[in-house]
């Protein structure tokens, strides 16, 4: 950590702030310029708070250098991690995993043909949800437990690991007896006491990204699972908010090349949240596969225009499975299979 | 609502669209356009998903033009309402609120005392955070219950009402029996789980703005908890996230006319999150009144480089006291006290 | 286009709008409904302001359904525009283009030999930058004419079109003359001068994207250039700016499936500028090329540490020609050539 | 500067990093760290590139503590400026300045009537478009010439100096003649020949923010402005783009304190733009008074229905009378005069 002082910081200031990091067991080192001064600190700062130092008056500007990240770091855990959801293994060379479904579960029934038709498209996993983030009270908020039930349903037709978002803490038994792969969803992003109960399940976690939330703080919250005892922790990018209105959301696939070089945790790509239009969704698809992402997640309905949610980004099965076809070709030209 | 649909819609789908409308109990008129049809929807269109409609392929564009809210809707409330605080009222052409205390509580004779010192400069309500969102696991979450009793110490002192951060439904029973105004934070504005647990509360919500959320989904966020059964809601603008480096976020002070000409409900501003810097804070504040705030709220602390959180952006007691005398004589000139 | 005025709005006041339209030679189609009236204009509304309408105080939302562009709009120019770059065809089925070279032009016989090497590695266009935007008034600003002349010098080697940023109508003769396809850098996208004057060129226009610009806005800096007389426009994205700092920009993809379902012009991606960092540009071009772009343009460099502008972003030329390579590769599996 | 370097960077490379500034005159002090090593840069690094540094692949990091600035910098100029507009002292303790006047001058009798009621208002320049960046190639492009020698007979009306944006280099003469306080648009900030240019003016230049640049962006186009000669700079905030959509843009107010921090140079602030809604103008008027704005410039129109642009912004004139006279007095309370 680098901490600069302002022109004139008396000496006796400057000393104080050495002896302060010494006595948290930190090594100093001190270089003057005509017009600042710059302190460099050696040893662990993962638990020292930026914003802390700044309080200090002479202090012009706090540049942290490690990350502020342990167990999610690839610095310290050279290998790519591979998450094993129910015997589907995500991340490293593994398949690329391909996660179809519908945004609401819609009753057993429904579930249980479209996970067939899923797999019959080529998916490996499959999602609904059954508690939904919905931004109006007055909105479908989800089938609740009756939409988990329809999901196991669907898996013991199909085989296939179901996928979930958890909202709450009143439900982690629920999940993690039914689910396969506990997702959390962006606006949850870093609702903390969320991060620590899922850190105590043993299901491994699909942790969205916020929907304006850095990489580092993506990070800190993948982190926070896994300080709390849970390492299975699986990355999904579902795009930012900026200020482009043609799209929902803007869709930054920088984050896997970026994602690899700082941790060693898998990343998928939902391009059906990122663009929230079906039309834009085979693009998306194939530039995250040629980008190298480790997964897919896209909604799947058989007639998107009577969905209970979000049906302006659900592909039909039949486009489903073309746009998976399109995907395979491009992973294996880019050394990896599909 | 306005649909409009693509040159070359079918006049079958045409006529499908207006019968799903009319089905829904909503009168439905089209205009025909040469390159394009546009229907308009008469009736109580809240319940209607516009991402719904986009899902139709023939569907170009959908625009709302009710408002989606209707508790936190001036249009059907047109006085404004007047929130009490365990006696304070916020709101209407009551006296500016004004809360200062520390980022966190450090132990209950430094609430005691900081207390007092906010008290002595004017503070109406004393805040304190017990339950902290940190964005690493790795730094201080709060003192917790613990925390909560040192401000219930604090209040016996002085009287001051209390303030403090509530993230999760298990301290709902806590927050309920001591808090008089209980806070969702910025991270939590979309926790729905959270929002549905507070409308079920008696005590009065301070519900801050997300980092990048539209005035639209906040004031969304205050139809959930209103929606649940509690009508007491309070607006907090924090900041929000954009580009700029210099600030921690980016202060957004024409929510106060925008969210007054759309709601009834009152705004409070906290210049320390949105600045982040304490030496931005005076001039926020005063921006803040002379704008039109309901109050303020200002993170307090006597030795802002020892502050276990947040530091940075804390003032000391006397510098509080002199930023209040200043926002009071802004305060005078726009006709309101504090 | 689609107004609605507020409740409560008088009839006479009502009549005074549909009046001022109808006398635009528009028709006006009006929806009473209870709360507010809307009315929609049918005709050519290219002309008309929004936010003029919005002046009038019983105006509450206006929203345009025809899109305000007519020359760049696919709607009436079903086919794909192939723009002709000095015998290069760029867009429809072409091959995708290949434009490398360095940020700045550092001398003559540095052009000549990177060009050389691009040509070598794939590429169809040589770039170079001679007049350089620099957000630093102390920093290099190119070599102007001299660095033009070593481009053309650099053509002649290798017979490759060449490619470089225009910043002021000054030097309109100069790239007229010399320059094969004429760059509007993304900080003048807006500037309107500098649009019509590239209008009144025979070259063809590189119109990037401004940092934080709408693709309608972009859309219509375009239209600019062709309303001049102008129609050979090229689009490239070069990221926008958004909260992330990991990256220098935020590569939006999205442009590609949204400017060919809006527009009939070519759509070429920029890595080196989007992201900022040579690491991640590999990842950022195979996406490209899979989500469909027209071309790619890439900054490359023999020694990249001790290049004269942005050597972080440039690739060396062996990892360039790999990048090709791979991108082919991805190219032929979505139908494309490169 | 502060440069770190990568774990396990190589001794031979810190070596040729050492030599290669110490080659520029700087000073290097190396700190070695377990995981890293940190450079301290002693010296003048203005000219030095950041992102020219990075493309070391064994660069991790680079942070500049001295800022790149030097003639807008308050470190090497303490006393404010105070800049001179035709007899009008804008900065230091003068009167807030106040510059009313329409988005665009619509011909010689409708700007010297409204140049008149500006100035009974309190207006203390005029201001016009006579040169009007528009989106859209089809809006009304303003009336050039003839509208600045309108401006020029509305000052010989009332005394007023007169403000209007210069949109090209082609125009410097008009403006040189005749343009009291010579505008540089927001869309023109990183124009940097247009700042060339007007750095050679002897006119004081108005520079507007960027729709998305930082504050140091910013600073850096005045940099461009008076090392080519011209040290008369005032800064005017128009609001930053963000993901809001109830304003045009986000007024960020901070730039107030942060600027005077920073810099010796004026601020001026433009509310009309900056909320695009004339309802939202008194509120962020009287906002930019109290937190220390050196003036104010707001869109005032006879008939803001029937204004050739921006009407949505612009304030009726005793609309605007009164916004001044309670501007004023928020000014007298914060210590100014207006």
């Amino acid at each position: 950590m680098i901490i600069s002082t302002k022109k004139g910081t008396p000496q006796v200031e400057v000393q104080k702030i050495i002896d302060s990091f010494e006595a948290q067991g930190l090594q100093v080192t001190l270089i003057r310029g005509t017009d600042y001064n710059v302190f460099g600190l050696v040893g662990d700062t993962t638990k020292i708070d930026e914003r802390q130092i700044r309080a200090n008056p002479w202090v012009e500007e706090v540049t942290r250098v490690a990350a502020p990240y342990k167990l999610a770091n690839r610095l310290f855990h050279e290998a790519d991690s591979v998450i094993d959801v129910a015997g589907i293994a995500v991340g490293g060379n593994a398949p690329i995993a391909v996660i179809g479904g519908p945004c609401s579960v819609e009753g057993e029934a429904m579930a249980v043909e479209l996970a067939k038709q899923c797999k019959a498209a080529g998916a490996t996993m499959f999602r609904g949800g059954a508690y939904k983030p919905r931004t109006s009270p007055y909105a479908f908020q989800g089938m609740e437990t009756e939409g988990i039930l329809a999901l196991v349903k669907a898996r013991q037709a199909t085989g296939l690991p179901i996928v979930s978002e958890m909202m709450g803490e009143d439900t982690v038994d629920e999940f993690e007896e039914y689910v396969d792969l506990v997702q959390i969803g962006a606006r949850n992003m870093q609702n903390f006491n969320l991060l620590k109960a899922a850190g105590k399940m043993t299901r491994p976690i699909l942790l969205k990204r916020g929907l304006a939330n850095t990489i580092e703080e993506w990070i800190m919250s993948a982190e926070y699972i896994m300080a709390a005892g849970n390492p299975n922790v699986i990355f999904c990018e579902r795009g930012i908010r900026t200020f482009e209105k043609y799209t929902r959301n803007t869709l930054d696939l920088s984050v896997i090349p970026i994602l690899k070089q700082k941790s060693h945790l898998p990343v998928i790509i939902d391009p059906s949240h990122a663009t929230g239009d079906w039309r834009l969704i085979e693009s998306a698809s194939l530039a995250a596969v040629a980008a190298g992402a480790d997964g897919l997640m896209i909604e799947v309905h058989s007639a998107p225009e009577c969905a209970w949610s979000d049906g302006a980004q659900s592909l039909k099965p039949d486009k489903f499975a073309a746009v998976i076809e399109k995907c395979r070709a491009v992973a294996n030209v880019v050394g990896r299979t599909m």
